[in-house]
């Protein structure tokens, strides 16, 4: 398989979504620049993603929606479905589990992560919460790959490599740090705050 | 000023919140590559962002910490603090608002909405919940310029459109879900779903 960046994984995720809106909505067609006009890229990306799957739309019709979507789909879920752990169970960690909760989505968040003692030991939101140390442990046991980091910026770095030694191989990091990571792990980060300010600087331009 | 891009304003706000760390370690100086290695971007890259706010280093010394910091706060904070209002008053909503309570950030989150008959009319983590119905009436009167959607998917679009009649400059939509709005609002959307899924991508291929 070519080398694929995140960037074109996380575009081919969004065209999936509104291929499936498109599927529901019983479209049949679409041209390369309306997908692109729906997700805010240029035709030319459009059809670069999707040659990275090896799809081509016909000139005068565009791309068949089902075969598009049935195509995304084997490409980005032809892995098994991975196991994820979550440290941090605030708010957000809260938030991120329900969220995930029942949903159809490729990684099941199975286990949690605190040092809290009121958590440490309890089943909270489905998942048993166990204390941090246990990390390592445990997430080998289960066979872990993708970590979910929704500690304060403080301890972030810690986690990550707590996560590094459990054999985690992927890691969403939603704390305002930046973390050091060997090469071998994929890290991508969620800043809230920093997406905050951005819009914030824009708002203020645009009034 | 010139046209500068979103991703050029995330990353000063990466590189102020590194410098922040660095003049607590009272570092005093670093050269761009440094700058670029700590937040995984090129010496080019972290050059060009610089040279876009006019701050250049010393050919010997690099950057001066202190003075590129504050050049950068100038930079990104020389507007008003934003009022900003939350649109879906779930776990997702309550994280947020948690998250930025009393934190010393370029939005001040002043008031929600959401239509759960529970909820409207209370006051939520220190912000006044309103119907959704009277977002526009609500966020003429109290000037909001930035509004945040933490709604479920099928009703974010709405949201916007509410949003905009309410004359919101910036939207930050974590809603999966595109948004179709005129050009003059800026709209950023984190997409919570769809960055895991490239999480579980890498990591099913590193193993």
């Amino acid at each position: 398989m070519n080398v694929i960046s995140d960037k074109t994984i996380g575009r081919l995720s969004q065209y999936r979504r509104l291929l499936l809106q498109l599927k529901q909505q019983n479209v049949r067609h679409l041209f390369s620049h309306q997908l692109g006009e729906a997700t805010g890229l240029t035709a030319a990306q459009v059809r670069r993603d999707l040659m990275v799957i090896g799809f081509t739309g016909s000139p005068s019709k565009g791309y068949h929606v089902e075969e598009l979507y049935a195509k995304i789909s084997n490409f980005l879920d032809g892995h098994d479905r991975q196991l994820g752990a979550i440290v941090g169970i605030g708010n957000l960690g809260l938030a991120i589990m329900g969220y995930f909760s029942g949903r159809r989505t490729s990684v099941d968040i199975v286990v949690a992560f605190d040092v809290d003692p009121t958590k440490v030991g309890r089943v909270i939101v489905g998942r048993r919460c166990y204390h941090l140390d246990e990390m390592e442990t445990v997430c080998k046991q289960m066979n872990i790959s993708v970590g979910i980091i929704t500690t304060p910026a403080d301890v972030a770095q810690g986690v990550a490599e707590k996560m590094a030694r459990g054999n985690l191989k992927g890691i969403l990091n939603f704390a305002p740090s930046i973390l050091k990571m060997p090469k071998d792990i994929y890290i991508q980060n969620m800043d809230v705050s920093m997406v905050l300010e951005t819009v914030a600087f824009f708002a203020s331009r645009k009034k």
